[in-house]
């Protein structure tokens, strides 16, 4: 089967081209999702398509809601999610994505670095696997989907 | 992936050739289903094919009955529930199947005129986006399937 | 055991405080529960209690959210959804609670007269009973609650 | 029915006893539950019980796996969940909280400055109610519980 | 805990009466519940509350729709199930309950003579256990609520 | 989409093919599956293959935990649930079957003659439409599917 | 709340007692329900109570069904599950067990000796704390339900 | 429709590749998984791809949880399945995985010598079939996907 996995989390780094550089190098049959990247696009969906909002609340209550069809859906169509932590933000949609996944019973994957062990613990419990490297995440899909260590 | 999208409410307009020409010309990957919207045909299914009724109240029901079928298993199968509420006819399968689809975890979208704002109050709040027209739908959806915004 | 019953839609006459008078002189082991029936309270929830909003949509938005915890908890908590249907308003709440229960697998009753059977046929037809009066109501509770006919 | 009230989220400020103290005064019929608020306690669980640990990553992974015993079953047996975000820490097992309450459809309130509120806009958007002060949580749970408008 | 035991299938014998006074006997802490029991009641309810029909099919629609809402809601509440096959009528109506409670995780226990083995074959499969009399449904269910063997 | 439409009940007669040649007759874009229709493999099944048995009680439950691998799986995958009961035997199956594609959502369709209809009352209302003849169900298959009227 | 805690596993230690006295000397407000603890009793019960068998597998297979009646309830009923491990017999039941409760979303705690780490490394990551003695499931569930660490 | 088969259990003899070969000889439209059966690369995974472990116990957890994304992710995704017992280790992991199925609903067969009947009862008593031999497993996919016995 193809594997359907969910790159969830921060979105000013390259972490998700480095995961799908390195599936594609090693060939696995997997489809890449993710939210919309693109962080202005991310914040002004609502007022830019469905008319603009005097009050910041609620733009942004506009756009998440726009941005959910999206996330939701496709976490809920994934066979795995990867949450990424980076340093810039709170990234608590991040955190809710995982806890959404965790409670449809999908197998989460996080990804961070050791300095965030600690507040993260939670959210590292209930996922199966914790990575450093989005080479790890790779190693790690090689792995599951076809059975083979890395080297 | 392909988005499957159920298109629930009014068939005396043509909104729903509205937005599959926008999506079309959008380039979307998406797949359209909807009611039966031949307002006869779907009075009339029921005694059509199943034998005549002498009462009305059992004339529609077996109708909705065999009408049920096909809108209860295309809204299990969407991805996404667009809800389109007009001016004509009290619609309340419409808002039906918006609570319907919000139960079952589907996002759904509400397109609808400002009049009816606060009588939809309830459904536009479990929905994910409201929308005016059937445009701002092709643009939410070229949004959450391919990450653009308009323009 | 005792049944829990929710009692949803209109809220512009008096057939709740009908049917709990019913009941209780049946000496029914059920519990009613319902929407808040005040209109005005209804409609201003939002703002009263978490502040003002200058655009009407989300102060209806605010106030929906606020009476959907209270609705959607007590539909989850039910047995039985029972829901009224009047001549006034499009009551489309109304019909979306009716689907909303009807996704979760809970016996919906309707309760509406004659002259809306057409506009109401897929609720009936997703409904396990028709009731025309509060008294119907009753006696439908009686008799699956302690398998008794009426009289 | 008495409801069942988690309150998730920060634990260094005393608005758990906020809410606890202003539900009693209004005499609402509610019950709190919440995670483990010592927070030494609950960051030595995982050794002080089950034995100790060199590596500080497996102390938390432990500390947390007890703590998901309370905290996964107190949020499946909630009616609302209650989410709260304060200045201190990243908490993001409160956001994980707020998406696994989402997933399986609990009503969740958020509580939090203002802010946090483009950081929160994915929690606020899923929640049905976004709250400044405990009170105004109190007011909400008033509302849901009695119908009654504060004042 | 006290279980509740759901009583499914045949109406006119008074196996229903013998595992009451078997489980009363033994002094289990049961709570047992059924369809309405009274053949001409469980015909007539629909007419008799919602008022005539010409057509007999539809008074036995009516009829079931009504008794759906006893029996399906009571099914959902049980932790067990028992459903009596005899020699009367096809009984269709408790191989249907077998099912519903089955695909909804419940154990079911038969209740039939060798005669009907083969004819029940699929049942008995989906069945945790397959008793011939009224007294070995009590040893069941002492059983499996105590712990103790008869004797 | 490709509808899945699953053919129970009855397996002494033609009716499974009737429908199978008009759906294909009307171009349908249906899929149909079944239980094993040869009635002595789906009564041997479990010997056969597993070993025998001197008990015929426990031959019968070897075959039938086989094709329930079958059935089940099938039910799971259909949108559709087509039930035909027919005049010969007592097809306990069929309504087991009806009732566990109840439970599950699947819309039921049953198929059986009018002197049936006082006992499968139950059946019949938990199914969204019933039949008499295979042209019947083609019709409303080609209705839910494309939308048309038969003729 | 009252918790619910089943007591999976072994049957021939008194480590459930031992939990017991544990919990009801911390005052803990648990309620513990097992299998049926009585080795020969459980082996036993199908052809004591449903009639002899001459094949030692149909004797286990309708021991074993009625068994599950007891088992899976008590599972689907509790809010944690304790699995002991012990060095006698393979008991695969307790490993079904634990995946049948992790399945369904309940907190596995597991309890056993260090020499069995390998073996059951699956089950224990499915799990939320691995426990080495009795003594420390009592201070796992005291600081779950109460809060309290123990000493 | 093509049939997933997860081959769950044992990963010290040939038998997955048995039942593969028979199925490919018999022509059968299944698609087979399992997990991964290099026992070195399974036992390795945690510490090869995610760092290495002091302590065996994190090496194991960190595996497993590693090998329970594929695990989970392929039973999931499966129609049927296949649960082995050898004779050699404890394989704790193939009867949780036996739980996780029948919890899920999935149609379990497992396959096993008559030694471990008695030790297996409960697992034989929650699955579909009991084979003694790949060929019968084969067998047994030959007649669920397409309906033929054997020979």
């Amino acid at each position: 089967m193809a594997w359907n996995v969910y790159l969830a989390g921060e979105i000013h780094s390259d972490w998700r081209e480095q995961i799908a550089a390195g599936a594609e190098k090693a060939g696995l049959d997997v489809s890449f999702s993710s939210p919309v990247t693109d962080h202005g696009a991310s914040d002004d969906v609502g007022v830019a398509i469905l008319g603009d909002e005097a009050d910041s609340f609620w733009k942004d209550h506009k756009g998440a809601g726009v941005n959910a069809i999206r996330t939701q859906t496709l976490i809920r169509d994934s066979d795995v999610v990867v949450v990424r932590f980076g340093d810039k933000y709170r990234q608590w949609n991040a955190a809710f994505d995982a806890g959404f996944a965790a409670a449809l019973g999908k197998p989460v994957v996080t990804l961070h670095d050791g300095e965030f062990d600690h507040a993260l613990k939670e959210v590292d419990r209930a996922a199966f696997a914790t990575a450093r490297t989005a080479e790890q995440v790779v190693d790690v899909l090689r792995y599951v989907i076809e059975g083979r260590l890395p080297g």
